[in-house]
């Protein structure tokens, strides 16, 4: 098939691409200062640029349109639908993404329950055996949100033998897979932390979701409970985290994602002994690099053999129409 | 039963230790400087002191001898058997300390994964999204050693969906619960290590494991490998690791361990940018601190009640000998 990648910088990954999209005729070229090749494109693959009702009016050959990763809100998808294209997702499942996202949490977790930053401080003073640390293992740990990273990270956190609470705003029947001892719906929140001693935030960011762990919740956290939040900051009130860290509400924080992006690094929050912080690597690793486009060529090689394409967004409207 | 503790450290853990004990008299007292209460215990409860022939001659009502942790190497046990007392130690497994040792494991291989120490100047710089880590997920890692922390290790690890390569002297029956996908003979370890990402020894130190790996060893780890020890240093020479990572015939390096212990804070090795250590800290946490004396209290009830002590060393000889 014809297949248009939506910029150029797309092509610095043509070692990784190139072989999975044996048998199709590859174009890089960038959409929004060139858009005349849309007309020869078969599959659009797009990173986070928009793609418009206008642009999709240029391309009379496509059939799919693919996200190079989850988020599928560039993209006019009535207007898809409408003319019988398809529109796809990556799944961050099994692509590396919410397994990257899992692990870095389980990393601010180990972090933050041995103590890492003074460990390295007993180093410098010949100290060894210290500090005390905790073991993940026995321990209460709730779960807050169980899409595809709250799941992923169920399923590696119980071989350490914990106590795991999930929290959702729905319950759903997958979650019975889940090695889980108790559920909560998102409106118990502040119940569901209580005697936790790590309370991981792996939600989406809505407008539901923003600011809701604030002084309520934070005063509902064990004193010595850690916080570690892998999904977005601003479901976490910037404010009330740093007083309740100074006031010794919780014991510490561990997050891979900050409120504003990149840091400043004179952030008062930066220089509080046991907030631990990544630059937002959960989704950037070998991984994702290679499982991103091996499902997009996949889905390219299914539609090329006429079959329906999967991670289809819009595929119920589409049958309708036809 | 009258139950000694051999050294007045020990009443410092009084608050966890009494409750434990209660129905039993306890005393603390250090054996080395007044052995007399040697004649008054049925139990004794010991730490790294040596306990010789000479003393047990002096502990006529003695029953147990109970070491604190897994090392009896102090005790005579010929000696105890032949008085009919039995010896027993506290299995790491199930009290905190495999657990403990097995999850520091972890942290290190997700500190080398993720390029945690570049992510924190990252952060510094302003970078976002970097350093691109791996995942520890589908992965190739082999564990070097596959008694409690071994296999504590490999259950947790293959929670993260990883190709696991297990390693031990011989093969034994318990293995085959493991989620191993090969295993090897340690004679082979130069071929089990090839093509694994992530080398973990989890190895006793003997006289046969002192030293083993060397320029052989890291010569056939791939050269994108990391090597992490959670054992005991000298299971590693020093100087060939060394010259591996300065030679970048290996990736990096994290050690809960250190040939000298406190490490020299000038060591050369602690100033590599991808060796992670930490001040072996493994064993050290809140759940050895109530498991141990746990499981030794419940080895007191058992005999208080006449029946026989488990996690005992020389049971058998003293079974023939009654």
């Amino acid at each position: 098939m014809k297949v248009l990648f939506s910029n150029t910088s797309f092509e610095r990954l043509k070692e990784i691409i190139e072989p999975l999209f044996r048998g199709h005729e590859v174009r890089y070229v960038n959409i929004l200062e060139d858009p005349r090749p849309l007309r020869w494109a078969e599959v659009l693959i797009k990173g986070t640029e928009p793609f418009t009702a206008e642009m999709l009016s240029l391309a009379q050959n496509l059939k799919m349109v693919c996200q190079w990763g989850v988020g599928v809100e560039g993209i006019d998808i009535g207007a898809c639908s409408a003319n019988g294209v398809f529109v796809c997702n990556v799944p961050s499942i099994n692509t590396g993404n919410a397994e990257g996202v899992a692990e870095v949490a389980i990393l601010h977790m180990l972090l933050l329950a041995k103590g890492y930053n003074k460990s390295q401080e007993n180093l410098q003073r010949g100290k060894m055996f210290s500090p005390r640390g905790l073991t993940l293992w026995r321990k209460r740990i709730s779960i807050v949100g169980l899409g595809n990273v709250g799941m992923v990270l169920a399923r590696r956190l119980s071989a350490f033998e914990v106590n795991l609470v999930g929290v959702n705003r729905s319950r759903k029947m997958e979650f019975d897979s889940l090695p889980l001892t108790q559920f909560f719906s998102l409106d118990d929140l502040s119940a569901a932390v209580k005697g936790c001693r790590f309370v991981v935030v792996t939600l989406a960011l809505t407008p539901e979701t923003k600011g809701l762990i604030g002084e309520e919740v934070l005063e509902s956290m064990d004193e010595n409970a850690f916080l570690v939040n892998v999904a977005r900051a601003d479901i976490v009130q910037k404010r009330a985290l740093e007083r309740a860290l100074k006031e010794r509400k919780i014991a510490g924080c561990g997050f891979d994602v900050f409120w504003e992006e990149p840091p400043d690094p004179s952030d008062s929050l930066l220089k509080l002994p046991n907030f631990y912080v990544t630059p937002h690597i959960g989704g950037t690793n070998d991984e994702t690099l290679k499982g991103i486009p091996a499902f997009i060529a996949s889905n390219v090689d299914r539609l090329s053999k006429g079959e329906l394409p999967i991670s289809c967004v819009n595929i119920n409207s589409i049958r309708k129409a036809t």
